[in-house]
């Protein structure tokens, strides 16, 4: 139905002022040649207007010649009653950037993206099965305004899996359902950051983490990071920070994982500052050597919230993630979360909670980690092969990317036009650094998204644009 | 797969640790009877440990009485092997109040809560139908990290809809998809809005519009609004908000809608102080008498957001809405959005684009405009009936609620208290009020959900409860 105004006070007939609307429709082009207008009926009904006043005005249409009557059918545009000419929205649009136009000109680029899954392996028939029959069970309260911390039958599935695969112990009421990591973020610094707090925050870390504490934080303090992970002797005495982000699976982006004795000290430092620490475990799923380590929120569930997602091990755009939060922080988040997107696509959550039960997931995950293993063994033996003794590669034992530093390599806007000319693409590590500098000659290679022949394609590149 | 943690420095063997482990979840009934254990096969494998030292824990298991070997089947947890006590896990939930059994307790309410669709009445299966139609042609990179604006397709739908139906003309890059109207509005406040800035919102409104404004400025000032809108002759001249908030098609919650006059004064208003206006359009597609009304968006677009929903026309957890942005706001909004959520689920964008574009939208909204009418009516009907002289009525011209004002009541707890008993529920006008006071009679009645036979129990037992 195409809208229309009129005013009882305005100057001229109602029929006036409907034909005129609709004759500037047709001129500017809104209404296209052969559409049809609403019957005289529809029209009186949604304007209020008698149909004898909207007769008349399709009558002022058809003699001016812009529409013509078919009997029995109804009134339609007629061809050529339009004006061409550049609109303001068709200007307005010339001046935006074109995003389309420009990933559209990344064409034939290999892009060592980090925390892309296969999108071309995700399950799509088993996940769309899960998603009809969430669909169609889906009780009616599932449709509406629904529970901001998510499904119940969700968190209580996500509370076995989480124990079930990582030991973690937790009732499902403390595990609220985010739509993604950032989400999550946003809510625990609403949660427990005022204007004058303290963050931690690993250095390198994930930019957008800096990012998103620093909306809500003045006092970001970056911790270095070595391949382990955080350098907890290098926690500051004299701070109280209100918070500590930190990746100790896998760190992002050099790759570490943290061991227990730091484990230990990271939470003792926590617990004598009374500060909250946030686990971000966001593909420890994928671990190929070594032995799994118990998450720190284990250590001490009062004070370490534990961050989940699905991007890496589902697909991005599920956008669904988790919080595992003390109990003395769920009242506070479920009310952020409420007033943030009041809960996560409520169908989505179901279908994720039938494809965990089904075990689909869990069969996913393992296929999805022998073909990342498999990636990331031949991206490290390309590396080896292409860099000879030149290369250092760490992060490697888990994950969907891994670190190589590169001998007598800057990442400087020169080398990065360089590697762009030779249509590769890598994240420097030093973009993801608060305290520039440390990590010049260092990029961030995502591979689980990459099948062999672009591995080979792309290590090649990279071997051209970086040689002198 | 059960997680297990070992270290090659502990005391004890590998097997030995892998054996307390799984002792331990025995013990604690976190395995159950008949549950099986992995094969020697997939655990050597996932902790990377030999198989013998996998089957060396299982003997133990097996001589304590914990397991028992199926031969050509595998490992299985036997019965009664598990401590029965209560786990902390347990204790900690018993703390928490349990939401779903408050729920339970309103059983049999008439609850005349606002802004809930018809719940029994959306389209299930055509929105099925869209939805596995969009993600079967779903293309790849709709899986992946994608526009944090929302999906170029629904985007450009939109930008038709809005035009064809409230006479909005908007380039689809104008166009951010949000997960639901609160999101965008936090989008909003994080992009025009600092922490000295004045923010106008009309006095009663929606109190989660105050909330989340208030997150993010310590300056709101509430505006009077009466049966007409918001009182455009009380906006303060000393004053220069950075943002004002408004609801001017069906003010929230008294239901006027704003005349032409105090249109013109709003954006004139805002355009000598430089504000933004934020024009949040929740349920203007239900119009039941007098004309439809150009937006303000339309009177200034480089001032006014236009903000509308999917909640009321088509579900709630669908958990999609939209703004359309000032080209000066645009960058800021998609950058805040990126870090917020990333984007909202792109497959529910898709199904919804193809919902648009098949017609089903606007044929559902015409039915459910049809549907509304009569229950309005019939509610009018009722009160009028039911409280004969007592009762005033405003704001039913329009959406899904209307505001009654019983003369000699005052909803305060002992009245909603006599309601509760009574088993009817309403939200009093003064819930929303910033300045209290002022509408201590009034309430707010949403019928939309209600079929004839509650409207029928439900002013009978508001009769009942406020009778004296």
């Amino acid at each position: 139905m195409r809208f229309l105004e009129i005013q009882k006070d305005r100057k001229g007939s109602l029929a006036q002022q409907i034909f005129e609307q609709f004759r500037v429709k047709i001129l500017d082009g809104e209404m296209a040649a052969d559409e049809k207008l609403p019957s005289t009926r529809e029209l009186s009904h949604m304007l209020n207007v008698s149909r004898n006043t909207v007769l008349a005005a399709y009558e002022m249409l058809a003699s001016e010649g812009c529409v013509t009557n078919v009997p029995a059918s109804g009134v339609y545009v007629k061809e050529g009653a339009a004006r061409t000419e550049l609109s303001e929205e068709t200007a307005g649009a010339a001046r935006m950037r074109d995003d389309e136009e420009e990933s559209g000109a990344l064409e034939g680029v290999v892009s060592f993206d980090s925390g892309v899954p296969a999108l071309d392996l995700i399950p799509r028939n088993g996940w769309l099965r899960a998603a009809n029959t969430a669909f169609r069970e889906a009780p009616l309260e599932a449709f509406g305004y629904d529970d901001p911390r998510g499904r119940r039958e969700l968190r209580a599935l996500l509370a076995s899996y989480l124990q079930r695969t990582r030991g973690i112990r937790c009732h499902p009421d403390r595990v609220l359902v985010t739509s993604g990591t950032k989400q999550g973020l946003t809510l625990l610094a609403k949660t427990f950051l005022s204007p004058g707090s303290e963050v931690f925050i690993e250095d390198p870390s994930n930019d957008n983490v800096r990012r998103i504490f620093s909306y809500h934080s003045q006092h970001i303090v970056p911790i270095p990071v070595d391949c382990e992970g955080i350098r907890t002797d290098l926690l500051p005495e004299d701070k109280r920070p209100s918070c500590i982000f930190v990746t100790p699976s896998h760190q992002f982006p050099l790759g570490g994982s943290l061991s227990i004795q730091r484990r230990v000290a990271l939470v003792q430092y926590a617990q004598q500052r009374d500060s909250y620490i946030v686990e971000d475990d966001y593909d420890s799923e994928f671990v190929y050597s070594g032995h799994p380590v118990r998450s720190l929120h284990e250590l001490d569930r009062e004070r370490v919230v534990y961050v989940g997602t699905f991007s890496k091990i589902l697909f991005p755009s599920v956008r669904l993630g988790y919080l595992v939060l003390p109990y003395s922080l769920v009242d506070r988040c479920r009310e952020w979360k409420r007033l943030g997107d009041h809960h996560s696509n409520s169908l989505y959550q179901l279908a994720l909670a039938r494809f965990i039960e089904s075990g689909e997931l869990e069969r996913h995950i393992l296929r999805m980690k022998k073909i990342y293993r498999k990636r990331r063994d031949l991206l490290i033996d390309l590396l080896k092969r292409a860099f000879a003794g030149s290369v250092r590669i760490f992060g490697e034992t888990a994950g969907m990317h891994l670190v190589a530093e590169f001998e007598e390599v800057v990442f400087s806007p020169e080398t990065l036009e360089r590697l762009r000319r030779a249509r590769v693409a890598v994240v420097p590590v030093e973009e993801h650094a608060i305290i520039k500098g440390k990590h010049l000659g260092r990029a961030i290679l995502g591979y689980a998204h990459l099948p062999p022949e672009l591995l080979h394609e792309g290590v090649a590149r990279l071997r051209r644009a970086l040689e002198r």
